[in-house]
Formats: C-alpha cells, structure tokens, sequence
C-alpha cells in the first residue's frame, strides 16, 4: 500500500470522530492510489501532446476535467 | 498538503520515467485529499444509517458505486 495508514487518518480524521477500520483505511488508500494512477496516465499523454518532457501541474488540472 | 512529495513520487513513478514538476506532484496531492474526504463523509453516512458506530470497508465499497 502506498499511503501509510497513518497519513490515510489524517484524511479521514477531518471527516469523523468515528472509528474507522484498518480494512476501511486500506480500502480507501486504494481506491487513492488507483485514481492517482489514472490521472497521471492521462497527465503524461497531455505533456507528450504537447511535446514537454515534464509534467506540469496545468496537465494535471487538463486531466480532471 | 497530506500526502508527502515522495509517497505522490512513489505513485507517480509507477505510471511514467518522465519529469513531474513539484507543482504537478501537489496538484494530484490536492486532488487525492479531496476525493478522500469524500468518500470518506459518504461511507461515515451509510455507517450511521446502518447504526454502526464504526466504518468498515463495506461502507468505503459501497461510498465508492
């Protein structure tokens, strides 16, 4: 898993004052990671369109459009 | 931002070998965090509904449909 449980409970810990299982946290941080993934698939196709070699953060925004 | 530079590096980098500028690599960070509060509140309200004082990954599961 890449986010650390710890870090996921921060995430969560703005939300709630409930108890949140491990399994909950890990079912989170995949989904996360998952997203993360996609998003930087379709930044790096923006960049590659336009012919950079670095991903920059307006690649990033194109892609959550 | 909660997600640290080199955790979003360790997601970045399994999708690409380009350069992803820090600014990008905060950006996705932002985006990640918001998702994450999401469906975390969503997953707190389905736990409440099913009069749990806990959330489980079922409740992450079904947040996420």
């Amino acid at each position: 898993m890449e986010f650390s449980i710890s870090k996921m409970k921060e995430v969560i810990g703005t939300q709630t004052d409930k108890r949140v299982s491990r399994e909950a946290t890990e079912e989170l941080s995949k989904d996360l990671e998952q997203r993360g993934r996609e998003i930087t698939e379709e930044a790096v196709k923006i960049a590659e369109s336009k012919g950079r070699v670095t991903v920059r953060a307006e690649d990033i925004r194109e892609a959550l459009r």
